[in-house]
């Protein structure tokens, strides 16, 4: 296992992975089911049927199945932009100094400038093959917007984008994209919907919220024929289709003997590191490795790290079902400071489960030291990281400086989900020192937590 | 030689060529010299040394070494980012219904997002090596701003770009990208030279030329101490670098054994489509190949289909050598309305000559067809092309459809130079319908004709 490894290792097609793997069935102690808020029971494939595809309900509810098949059809739209490169970062750990070796898996490089293609496909291939002729969905940030945008391009679907009108205000060219590939974009909230007309009727001037651009995107979907809602992460089905990266990771670093002592991601709903983390995570509980998991999160929205583990809604209006996770409250919202991604107040049920257990690790950071790390890492790998990535770069630094004081010569593996070329903004006004940290403060998130429901749980 | 042909084809690192080839070695008629303004005699080492680095200068005046080492930090820099892949283009055959086979050598999976990162790389580290501590050079669209930004980023040499204004207002995020690199933007006419300050007292609020800027840009490195001009184009080493993306081409082409009949590239100075074609182009003068070369220029600026091949300057100020060159006058300026690079009044002297001698073909193309290239193609592809790589999109649709036509199953190689990620502004103004073409009319190409020297000439 003394292969010399190259900077950058690309799998053959042949071995691109023909399964998802679906992590909740190697765990003994399972995520808490969702419940409809009504009755308080497990939802069943019939109350989600109104809003979501049956494939990805199918998906969803399923915790027991290891290996899901994946459509040909979808290994062939893969193959469209996979394999993604697994990069050693040469480069950076000469600058640090470290004797760690550090890998990166990076997303960023289809157009969609991130991860989230790697479900917008699946998501749009079901749709197409289930007879629907439209989708809704919200953005925020604006990278689940365009890869479902190019999805939609690709299958030739209608698509509604809620884009979160500050957003879509501050992020012209985010909205010219998605527009190009034939997106319908709306900024939310609009009087299109009753919940958005609501929340105008009580403030004209808002810029809008990811949660009111959901209720917004989901109320449409319903109420549409041959319409449903999709979503780019939070959700088991879109960690499942993420596993893609996870899998092919792990073949590359098998192929050359490498065995990652820690891997990180940035978590925001927990798709990417979910999805990175899966096939090392399943060695792990099967007790064949002792790696460590790193969840980073920005201060400014720490759901891990400051949030309960409580059973809340999805959404600000609460119109989805009860999804037992990391939360701060529905009623959360990150200050407008906060570039970027990742200001979600949830986090996937899996990963706050593993959270919970102790099987995963999380760490909160200001978003200064974040784009201070994505300078650093951007000057010696020449690629720029989008901010949500970047919260990834901050940790694999820090680990590695760790390293470069004990001396030990670890394995360091970290997400690189996606590109920053829509996020100029925030790298202006990192160099024209104008960005500012926020970090919410006890009755910032008391407020939050007021918004939970009081739901009996268990453990 | 059946295998079966993947989608995306990487070369492994110990693929990757060691060696630039200089395809002026190979030519019997070749280019004629770069004369000296006042002497009109050949222009010497001596001559260039001022103004550009010793490296690049003993390349430049080279056209008899037929392979040149590229030094072993180079291949290291460049593996920080390639191979780049040789992408098979299923998608695109099959909504045109062809029976063509399409491949495209996609260089803009690095952060400068074009193909300019490398010969930007080299030539930092030339200057690096020859103890210089700054750079000049100036952009106009930006990726060859942003290459350099980041090659001296890397080498940690200061940079002092000339943006032409105009460009420099219209595109804030391709400036901010410069500056997260390091970079000094200085918006072009200045007041930071002479030559900036007689076009501002002639015309305060003009929005610059390329040609100023690369006045003021040499002006700048010829003035301050340990500092010279790099130039993103046009001359022969910048093509010798990009052979690159050729050799890496043909490399991977003969691994599965295919020959292309027709190689396609898009044409501003020629460094892209020469470095494209080069060692193809090696194996049609040693007579072992029927392949057809097209360049495909913007019909806004068309200085092979409409221009002369007459010795000219290379920049409007007229301070640069003369150079034999197919060329519109350097008075010529296309319109504001034509979006993206390739606005150059001149073109490389190799490619001029090939196209003088009948070995290569060119056409010129309107904006809006590139742009509905553009889109066709980003649908199926997933990758959103920068303009000026559409122009060969445009080309690579038209030749697969005359297969269509003919039942020939013609293999077509054409080079997608970089990404549009900075050209939102373009696509918006395409998609709201307030695009527009400019075709220069015979009274417009008088007046740059009557910029250019009367130089006596040969053949």
């Amino acid at each position: 296992m003394n292969k010399k490894i190259p900077t950058r290792i690309y799998l053959s097609e042949d071995e691109l992975p023909k399964f998802w793997y679906n992590l909740r069935a190697d765990m003994k102690n399972k995520p808490d089911p969702m419940l409809h808020p009504g009755t308080l029971k497990p939802v069943t494939a019939a109350d989600l049927a109104p809003v979501f595809c049956n494939g990805v309900i199918e998906q969803e509810l399923d915790d027991t199945t290891r290996l899901i098949p994946i459509p040909d059809a979808i290994q062939d739209f893969y193959r469209a932009y996979r394999p993604s490169p697994l990069i050693r970062a040469y480069y950076l750990e000469k600058i640090l100094g470290t004797p760690a070796e550090i890998y990166y898996k990076f997303e960023g490089t289809n157009t969609s400038g991130s991860h989230k293609l790697n479900s917008a496909g699946p998501q749009a291939y079901y749709a197409k093959e289930e007879g629907l002729t439209s989708l809704t969905t919200e953005t925020g940030a604006g990278q689940w917007g365009t890869a479902m945008a190019m999805a939609c391009g690709f299958y030739d679907l209608k698509l509604i984008v809620y884009m979160v009108k500050i957003s879509s205000e501050q992020k012209p060219y985010r909205k010219a994209l998605m527009e190009t590939y034939g997106a319908n974009l709306i900024p939310s909230p609009s009087n299109t919907t009753e919940s958005g007309r609501k929340i105008l009727e009580g403030d004209p001037d808002t810029g809008g919220s990811l949660g009111c651009a959901i209720s917004e995107a989901i109320e449409t979907a319903v109420k549409t024929d041959k319409c449903r809602y999709v979503l780019g992460s939070v959700l088991n089905h879109v960690l499942l289709h993420q596993t893609i990266i996870g899998q092919e990771t792990k073949t590359a670093m098998d192929k050359y003997g490498i065995k990652p002592d820690i891997i990180i991601g940035c978590a925001g709903g927990g798709s990417n590191l979910g999805g990175l983390m899966a096939p090392f995570m399943a060695e792990k509980l099967a007790g064949k490795s002792n790696a460590r998991f790193i969840a980073v999160e920005p201060a400014s929205c720490p759901s891990f790290t400051r949030g309960r583990y409580a059973y809340d809604f999805g959404d600000t209006a609460k119109t989805t079902p009860l999804i037992r996770m990391q939360t701060l409250g529905s009623a959360f919202v990150p200050s407008a400071n906060h570039a970027g991604g990742l200001r979600y107040h949830g986090m996937n049920t899996t990963l706050s489960k593993l959270y919970h257990d102790g099987l995963l690790e999380a760490r909160a950071e200001k978003q200064t030291d974040v784009f201070d790390a994505a300078i650093q890492f951007m000057k010696v790998e020449g690629i720029l990281p989008a901010p949500e990535s970047s919260h990834a770069i901050k940790a694999a630094i820090d680990e590695a400086l760790v390293c470069k004081k004990t001396g030990e010569k670890k394995v360091i593996l970290f997400g690189l989900s996606g590109t920053g070329f829509f996020d100029m903004t925030a790298y202006a006004s990192y160099n024209n020192k104008t960005m500012s940290d926020y970090i919410p403060n006890d009755a910032d998130l008391e407020r939050g937590f007021a918004s939970i429901p009081g739901i009996p749980q268990n453990g």
